[in-house]
């Protein structure tokens, strides 16, 4: 059975917040999240990913796959292995300034179960809107389930 | 007559929004909010500041003044005159992890004037209310002074 991941996004605020146990250790789970070779391993909807991550306070990323998806940003924070803070910015709406903050938080529970929370805010609630519509949350799901099996082979 | 500041800053939303026209083209107010040399002449509430900023995407900027002041972080986009956008993390909490996102505007009045935006997401309601209950409105106005009698030495 498969640990579930939670979605939530108030109505009417620009945050949205996703929490998941996965069933490894912070340092592994951190790793899934940080490094270029986990990512390219789960992170495309598709077959081929371009995962670009310069892990580290300053640092840049970008993530592309085919030609509908296009994220980048700036890394603020980089606390190994318990937390990360970076912007987001979507590259494919024709237009700048609609921008995010991620915060994602990797706390260890009892069981050397992890618990991950991403806390994502928008500059209007119109921007996390537009995220929450583009169809993220069947992606996130599944990516998810992938992490779970790439997780068993660490 | 000086132009006025307005905050706006709706209950129970993590966001703050600040507007001010300045009498002055696009290229200096942008100058102003973006350079080590003019941010040092008004930033700052006390007479000391110090004043970092790698005015570029994947910059860091860091702004210290006395003991109590002290906020920094790192640069998402530089589209000058128009547009910045950065994080901002108030270094004195004791404890990281709140974090803020600005995205500065600034548009071409037809007469000559700028009106700057400045739309800040925070990560709850409750980093926004604290932000907001720390006086930061007094300090604001009277930069935005300071900075009206600066633009007319440039």
């Amino acid at each position: 059975m498969s640990n579930k991941t939670t979605i939530t996004a108030e109505r009417g605020q620009p945050i949205m917040q996703i929490e998941r146990i996965f069933d490894a250790p912070r340092k592994d789970v951190f790793e899934i999240f940080t490094t270029q070779e986990m990512l390219e391993k789960w992170w495309s909807p598709y077959d081929q990913a371009y995962i670009e991550i310069d892990a580290r306070e300053g640092g840049r990323w970008h993530f592309t796959a085919g030609k509908e998806v296009n994220f980048y940003g700036v890394i603020h924070e980089f606390s190994a292995p318990e937390r990360f803070v970076q912007t987001e910015e979507f590259g494919n709406t024709g237009e700048r300034g609609h921008v995010a903050l991620d915060r994602y938080e990797f706390a260890e529970l009892p069981d050397g179960k992890t618990k991950m929370t991403l806390t994502t805010t928008f500059l209007s609630v119109a921007d996390r809107d537009f995220a929450l519509q583009s169809g993220m949350e069947v992606g996130i799901i599944k990516s998810h389930e992938t992490i779970d099996t790439l997780l068993k082979t660490i």
